[in-house]
């Protein structure tokens, strides 16, 4: 473990040199003291410092993205240079444990009144964590053995308990989606544990229905239960829905933290589905938090199975060049092969299936629709079919259109949704 | 707990009507389906919805402070209003739950894309919380007593064995410490359990210092050692510092996030000293995160007895005011009377105390110095006594300069710090 290091790169704007604002960030999250301490040798200082590995220069502007920087004296009208940065650590300095890398590479950074904007963009680590953290338990290649699907993605969607539907009234919807040969279901990330709809019940007449529409059919509909919530009601939660016959927990990722995640993760025998809400806060100021590629390595040696990546054309701010390269991401091995599936949700329908496919170039996706299915005119088992029809034309790379003409579930998709 | 609600409170910047926005804000968050579901009645709505209180319309600027907003057909150069919006949100949508809260008041919130800003800037808890996380164990009385200080601040430095000392060559540095009456000394919060330091030995090395100095003064200095990790091994670690007679605990609450304080809150013997490095990423875009009002209720729910603030005049991006502000909410009684210790540090001397003390009238606050203490000319012990002078100048509304008239320490103190 000596020698290794972890390799952090930044986004950086500063109007200070770069070479001097590189050396601020070094300094601070490693040997930097306001003081020289007695016993630090040069030799010392060498073998724990931070180094700064290289600086690219980007373009500048004239007036900072962020505030509170501060000029020095004689600074004035200074123009805002944008750079990409990247760091070395000692790995002795901390060790793999990624609570620990955070306060390293994340850490007091952002609040440097040297920066006008300073963003976490990748994060390359040594062997040492994937000796520590095993990653996802069943990754792809589990979760489709559990849900019975292969070769195209696991089609899914969304139930609103979260309006606060009795569990009673909740098992019908369930049936429907169940016998429209659905593979996948999610809970609201609204609804865990609420009063309105108390945890056991609702596993209990989803996992009901569930099982015996697998009994029907042969196949078991994967359902992801929120199990969000303190340490050890996750694990009471999680037993709750391994004892029912369930497939699938999921959680919140960024309301219980990485060591939440990884307890999880010791712990768990059915696969972690992450969901990333709260995630904007983190990302949406272009110099300021994390990307995403830094992010879901994170949580990906944590031990989720699944990640969140919003879609194509959604209905939140994210570019469509930032979700392929989140669906991407998810999708390129990491430490040992690590694989995620990545979770892709918000206004889909068939149709997203092709520019998705054409994007990313992969079926070991889920793929969530709501209204593209819920409310497809002729009911959850065609807007099922017609997704499937939707990956089938992408795969196939046949137009939408033109693999619809003998295909009347797809042809209603398009007809209703088509258009949006 | 069928009446009772959750208040948030935002500053959200938007091109839309501001009714129409606070309108999408509380249907994402609650009740929103894309599609009527079978038995969505509209009582069931109502007893689920959230509903907006109150909107105070505030300035309006010409350009969008975040990027991503999405402007419908026809809206040209529209104007962006910002406002103050008012939520709230029944209970029993999700429970006392300190991370389903976070799903539901932060949740998606973030990406929608009519909004060009979007922050959380109060929260308002109902009773039930109370109930269910009692707060912080030890808090301020609870500090003092272990620390054997009162009616003034604790004042405390910081050590770096980050620049990886070995722990042999860190006891004398303790002992001076110790030994110059200093109350309280926390852990660098880049070492944690490092392989260049390991936790075990640390733990061992420091404490027989302060055990020596304590036989010696009947003082006991109060050392938060940084135990941030994984679950299990942040009991470990816990175990370790309580057995070999440590009286606190300190932990990067935004790495380990609030499951694993709760978690720890439960199982600790000792006050947890809460560190808040990463949360410069939260905070720093004005339109964007959650304000530290909104923060550090959360945290102190969860269980920390002291929490970070920065101090007044420091190295970093934060203004006084906002200091001020973070000071006075850890301060503030809440739930019960929770309290938590403010931690004041970044750039202080024995002068902090002045602007600090006229700022928040308060002694209850563990103050922080690094060069102020370390690098007084006279020694760690007279830079203790400087900073102790402060505090007494400060209560005692004389000028620092009169005050340091008959007493050398704070003399020295104002000639070297004085003019940064």
């Amino acid at each position: 473990m000596t020698d290794q290091r972890v390799y952090a790169t930044y986004l950086i704007e500063t109007p200070y040199p770069l070479e001097k604002a590189a050396e601020v960030m070094a300094g601070e999250q490693s040997t930097g003291t306001f003081i020289a301490v007695p016993g630090e040798t040069p030799e010392l200082k060498a073998r724990h410092a931070a180094q700064v590995v290289s600086i690219e220069e980007l373009d500048a502007v004239d007036s900072p993205s962020l505030p509170g920087v501060y000029l020095a004296p004689g600074m004035v009208k200074p123009v805002y240079r944008r750079a990409r940065v990247k760091l070395s650590f000692p790995l002795h300095n901390f060790g793999p444990s990624l609570p620990n890398l955070l306060s390293t590479v994340a850490g007091n950074l952002y609040e440097l009144r040297e920066f006008s904007g300073l963003r976490l963009v990748d994060l390359e680590l040594p062997e040492a964590f994937a000796a520590r953290y095993k990653g996802p338990k069943f990754g792809i290649e589990g979760t489709r053995k559990l849900a019975g699907v292969y070769n195209r993605p696991l089609i899914g969607t969304i139930v609103k308990p979260s309006i606060g539907l009795p569990p009673a009234d909740y098992g019908p919807l369930v049936r429907d989606l169940a016998d429209a040969g659905l593979d996948f279901i999610k809970d609201d990330e609204l609804c865990a544990n609420p009063p309105a709809a108390p945890f056991e019940q609702r596993v209990r007449v989803v996992m009901e229905e569930i099982e015996r529409a697998a009994d029907r059919s042969g196949k078991k509909l994967m359902y992801a239960f929120n199990i969000t919530g303190e340490i050890d009601e996750m694990k009471r939660n999680h037993d709750t829905v391994l004892n029912a016959g369930g497939t699938c927990v999921m959680v919140s990722v960024n309301s219980i933290g990485l060591p939440g995640v990884a307890y999880l993760r010791e712990y768990t025998e059915l696969p972690i589905h992450g969901h990333r809400n709260q995630w904007g806060a983190m990302t949406r100021s272009p110099l300021l938090g994390m990307s995403f590629t830094a992010y879901q390595k994170l949580y990906r040696m944590a031990g989720v199975d699944h990640l969140h990546t919003n879609g194509l054309d959604s209905k939140f701010t994210e570019s469509n060049e930032s979700v392929t390269q989140s669906i991407k991401d998810c999708l390129t091995p990491m430490l040992g092969g690590y694989t995620v599936m990545p979770v892709i949700s918000s206004a889909q329908w068939a149709g997203s299936a092709i520019p998705t496919y054409k994007a990313v170039r992969s079926l070991d996706v889920i793929h969530l629709a709501g209204g593209g299915i819920l409310a497809h005119p002729g009911g959850s088992a065609q807007g099922v079919r017609s997704m499937q029809q939707g990956w089938e034309a992408a795969v196939q790379g046949i137009d939408l259109n033109s693999y619809a003409e003998s295909r009347p579930e797809l042809q209603e998709a398009i007809r209703v949704f088509g258009n949006k």
